[in-house]
């Protein structure tokens, strides 16, 4: 391959500017970025890069912060529920206890309290506000007339006194500097204070070529309890708790026409995980975040371009109120979005959205330890390897639609003992200019069959659930996301609000898998009769409905599967424990099921007809079958786990519901292996997906190929 | 042991008379009865015995059958729904589709289609009868009007023209008789028939002293379907759908007020399965059937008094409506009262019913084949070994409570190839007595500690689920009573309603097992605050909450498990999926979970509070725990499975519950093993419950005692 510059952003360090300069010129770098910590030297600056510099824009003003801590950020906290044992003498209920003191701080203003709420969890009562009292001193609330015996909470906005990113990065890697804090510029002053800062701080910086965002206003909520064992209380990529303040509400409350309340947030302590269905008032509170995020974002943005830098934003920390994926991304004005990626799902997600540059931060991240701790640039650790797997699950992604620009973050100066990941960046760097160039020239081979994914947020969460694969692996769908991430096919992502609407004209298969009440399998939005409707008329007509786990599972009807009559398949949740159920027998003479494939049972699966095809079973539980509805089909799968040989059963799933043929051209026969053609390139790239040798062949128009291909190699053919 | 005679009831068989007189003298027989197709010589009747006759009162009688095919039992059947693929010409229903046709036959008189239905089930919605119309001739009922792509069911009434037992036994033994046909006394003339019948009989039977029923008149229900790989549909040993017919029907609405509709038997076409709590309709039904069988099966029992008869009602078969445990069962009049047992429980069962004597039918029945259609008076079968392994589980029940009588049934020629089977039941009959005899003299030690086991039934379904053991293993509880039916504990069974009533007074422990909206977790009695108001004060108080599986489960509040806050424990139905969990690591320092218990674990439980003791865990999730709670405990097991061990394990968690140590006096030292003293007789009963030889330790008031035990074996010690 080439040697190719350009695309590719460096983490520079100060005090290592030869070893900047080199790196730079080893992987093709075009700009040099400055890193959460770090700064760039002016040889660095002046040596004819681009230059991105980061700006936490919430976070960056602790001296102004710490004279306006009224301003600062907030959310609501709900305590663990007491009991009433003595309920003469009233309920004492310590509000603080459990959570983290260096985290919160409750606020008792006035203006706050009036949001404050007292409930009996018992009876799921709110408790009039003339039944409870609050002591500042003792940070106690004293409940009178409580019912013995019931279980009492209190909800109480706090301020957030520790920025959640460098309270993390303070634990993790050992910080030991002053604690952040952020101000939230829902306040006036707040937006003006910022503004002004952002326009000294762009005439400050007359090198800078692109200010990096990382990245808007509202962290991802993250609340810390009070002891080690138990840190995390709760941790939602994908919620907006932290966007709270009595300013808000009270601004909510004037253009909504109604309050929300405590309530709508602590929704009984559970919080409202995005793996749940949302609400209305949810609904309606996003909209009005996205709202304020748009138009100060764009202010802020429109002060960047003003001094005539770009504007890029990181897509994860304080990123909520962005959203991507709801149409209204390009009001922000940005020049770039970048996606810290772990794997192939979370690259696709990057290159859907509509922005000029679309930019990937690979992993590992250039510090000494990694996910959970373990090492990486240091003694024990194996960046390269790391490197390798990341770029692994990567790379089938990128083959699949591209992106602009990759790059790293971190500390450069780690790298140094770890030449062979120096190495291996600089042959990434290669395949991905290579990558970048086919696309360039005209799409790769996609088969005809279109799938849509079918949940309750639908394009809003378009790929991603809630977060990295790792934050979100006991989901069905993060597996089959990740697996269609890198097939030949085109994937949409669809609302049952959009099935209403005929959005599934052009769709063949529709994916819903979840467990029952989540948000991916649905919940209560299969009571709709629309939806079963739709759907039904659909596949009788030629359209096929995949689910996994407990799709479409609703309670109240007849089946709980409300497509259990397309499925074939039903979830006996004890209703029909005496019913006499069809035996399983597992046959499939079409060869759908890869060798290697498997399923993990899922329990008290059962075919709701004799009809229904199993195609795999254990121990009498069916885990692959199909079903014939009409011209259309069910196909039904108890569990998915992502594996390279469930990957290639889902792709000949989807080929056999598209009457594809389950295997044919431009496709590997080793499902450890995979396969883009790219027809105006007149290319063929193969990648091997392991750590190991594979010998793999490929039907192409002009015959047979045949490859031998190392670890995670990447092999390239003429055709 | 010494040899005595009486409380044994043998099935004496024609043709083999010098056998069944030989091994009534062997087994101390003192009653000899006929079984279900055998008949008494004159030989045998006139041999000095007491004579059982069994006699099934509902179907003997197929030659008035045939002539009244509209006094037959019914029952009401609800098609698979089918879905209206189009609309515009009317959908079609075919009745019998899928039901086996010897078994039904549609009751399509005008009096019975006021009851027939048709819904809608994608809308739950009932069809008006104007919209559909029913061809006799094609078995058909067709629906106009339907919405396009719902699915339809039709519910009717059916007769029953071939008796379930009988069409069971049929095809289990090969029988190739007359299809027995079943009527209902529900009709004036049918009672009256019987009633002049049954005096005919006993007039004709002067040397029977006993008549035993079996049973009465309805029995369990017994669904089957069109095809061999399926043929059970539905089977409940404890619903009541049997019972219904028209003119049932119309009599409870006079009585009640109310008229039930065939969705109240249908139920969207899951019936009422005994493991889901009922409803208000269900148990005005089950009163009014129980009115009904105590009514008419008081006049016969009367009629065999005036014969200078004793009546016996065998509890199986036909029972619906019998109830031994609702407070009625004495007004029948019984003299005695039979179960067949595979479990302890079942002796538990028998032995609490209000009745003067209580016999066990003892397995294995004197069959060629036994359950699931295994060899066991034939080649290949180990009729010895069975009766070992079944005797071993009713032991440690009849060493807690006395039966009066136990007994066989069957062919007893069969036993001929079989003296090993033989010698064993001489040696049970010789245990039985002697067991008997210590419990006249005194009870047997118990601890202190009172259990009472809580669910939606209470005593009505005391020590069972719904049948057998085998037919309830999916469920903990059955395992849970199998282990308590031989500790030496007292045990109860309460209802929700019990817990309101006051009833926990005197109780130390409550179980609660069975996974969430089951009959034995308790479903929505668990919204009833005041269960949780009066359950969470008696453990502060110093109760202990023995929890299993999905204990007080219901959704709709801030935890899953209602008393999470005695328990310590909680599931996490997927709102808490981003919830940080305590960490889970097990320590028993107090010994409380013996060596080779094993518990199953059950996924996303999880601890609520950092308090809480795990004592068992695997992978991280609790297996079983103890949180305390004011002066008393919540204790959590995520399953039970019956194994010796977890039978110690559970017996060791009660004691400890109760402060009464978790090891003690008159306690073996060895979980395969058990004792219970008889104080009053000064005798120490040590049982070996396993096929191998065990060497046990039992501390008593007179020191240690250490014995060694063969296989099964049963030794006594003088204290």
């Amino acid at each position: 391959m080439e040697k190719r510059k350009g695309g590719f952003t460096l983490p520079g360090e100060s005090g290592y500017e030869e070893l900047t300069l080199r790196l730079a010129e080893k992987w093709g770098a075009d700009v040099i970025r400055d890193s959460d910590g770090t700064e760039l030297s002016e040889d660095i600056i002046h040596a004819g890069y681009g230059i991105y510099s980061t700006l936490c824009i919430i976070r960056d003003h602790n001296e102004w912060a710490a004279g306006n801590r009224d301003k600062l950020q907030q959310t609501f906290l709900c305590t663990e529920p007491v009991v009433a044992v003595n309920g003469e003498s009233g309920l004492t209920v310590k509000l603080m206890d459990g959570f983290f003191e260096e985290q919160f701080e409750i606020n008792d203003c006035p203006a706050s309290m009036k949001y404050w709420q007292v409930y009996d969890r018992t009876s799921n009562l709110l408790v009039s506000s003339k039944d409870w009292t609050y002591d500042k001193e003792q940070k106690a609330v004293t409940v009178q007339n409580v019912v013995p015996w019931h279980k009492y909470t209190v909800s109480f906005l706090a301020y957030r006194i520790w920025e959640e990113i460098s309270m993390y990065n303070h634990t993790t890697n050992n910080w030991d500097k002053e604690h952040l804090m952020q101000i939230d510029p829902r306040y006036p002053t707040v937006r003006e204070y910022l503004k002004g800062w952002l326009k000294s701080w762009c005439e400050e910086h007359p090198d800078t070529t692109v200010v990096r965002f990382t990245s808007l206003f509202y962290n991802f909520v993250w609340i810390w309890g009070a002891y080690e064992e138990r840190r995390s209380l709760f941790s939602d990529w994908g919620s907006y708790d932290f966007t709270v303040s009595e300013l808000a509400l009270d601004e909510f409350a004037k253009e909504y026409g109604y309050s929300l309340t405590a309530e709508d947030f602590i929704n009984q302590g559970k919080l409202h995980v995005t793996h749940m269905p949302g609400d209305a008032h949810k609904a309606d509170w996003m909209k009005f975040i996205n709202d304020f995020v748009i138009s100060f974002g764009k202010e802020l943005v429109d002060i960047v371009h003003e001094h005539g830098k770009k504007a890029y934003v990181f897509y994860d920390d304080s990123w909520v109120g962005l959203e991507p994926y709801n149409g209204r991304f390009g009001e922000f004005g940005f020049d770039g979005l970048i996606k810290c990626v772990f794997s192939g799902y979370e690259a696709r997600l990057c290159a859907g959205v509509d922005v000029p540059v679309h930019e990937l931060r690979l992993h590992p991240y250039l510090f000494p330890v990694g996910l959970g701790g373990a090492p990486t640039f240091m003694e024990g650790g194996n960046p390269a390897l790391e490197a390798k797997k990341y770029w692994n699950r990567i790379r089938r992604a990128l083959l699949r639609v591209p992106v602009d620009r990759i790059g790293l973050g971190g500390y450069l100066h780690l790298t140094e003992g770890f030449p062979d990941f120096c190495d291996y960046i600089e042959q990434v760097t290669d395949e991905f200019h290579m990558i970048r160039d086919f696309h360039q020239k005209g799409k790769p081979y996609t088969i005809k069959t279109k799938v849509a994914v079918l949940h309750y947020w639908g394009a809003l969460r378009s790929w991603t659930l809630s977060g990295h694969f790792h934050e979100t692996y006991q989901h069905d769908l993060i597996h089959i996301n990740e697996a269609l991430a890198g097939l030949p096919v085109e994937v949409c992502f669809l609302s049952f609000e959009d099935i209403k609407a005929g959005r599934l004209n052009g769709v063949d298969v529709v994916i819903n898998a979840g467990y029952a009440k989540s948000a991916w399998s649905g919940g209560d939005a299969w009571k709709d009769d629309k939806v079963v409707e739709i759907l039904t008329k659909w596949v009788y007509e030629g359209g096929v409905f995949l689910g996994a786990d407990e799709p479409s599972a609703v309670t109240g009807y007849d089946t709980y599967f409300r497509m259990a009559h397309v499925l074939g398949v039903d979830e006996d949740t004890g209703e029909r424990i005496c019913h006499g159920k069809w035996p399983v027998h597992a046959s499939d003479p079409e060869g759908i099921v890869p060798a290697g494939a498997s399923i993990a049972p899922r329990s008290n699966r059962y075919l709701t007809d004799k009809a229904t095809k199993v195609l795999l079973e254990n121990e009498g539980m069916p885990l692959v079958t199909v079903h014939d509805f009409g011209k259309g089909k069910g196909i039904y799968l108890a569990s998915f786990q992502l594996t390279d040989e469930n990957t290639r059963l889902l792709y000949q799933l989807i080929r056999y519901a598209g009457q594809e043929g389950v295997t044919g051209i431009y496709m590997t026969d080793n499902s450890y292996t995979e396969c883009d053609y790219y027809p105006d390139s007149g290319k063929l790239v193969v990648i091997n997906n392991t750590e190991s040798r594979q010998i793999t062949k490929v039907e192409t128009h002009i015959g047979q190929v045949s490859l031998t291909l190392g670890a995670f190699e990447t092999a390239v053919v003429d055709l």
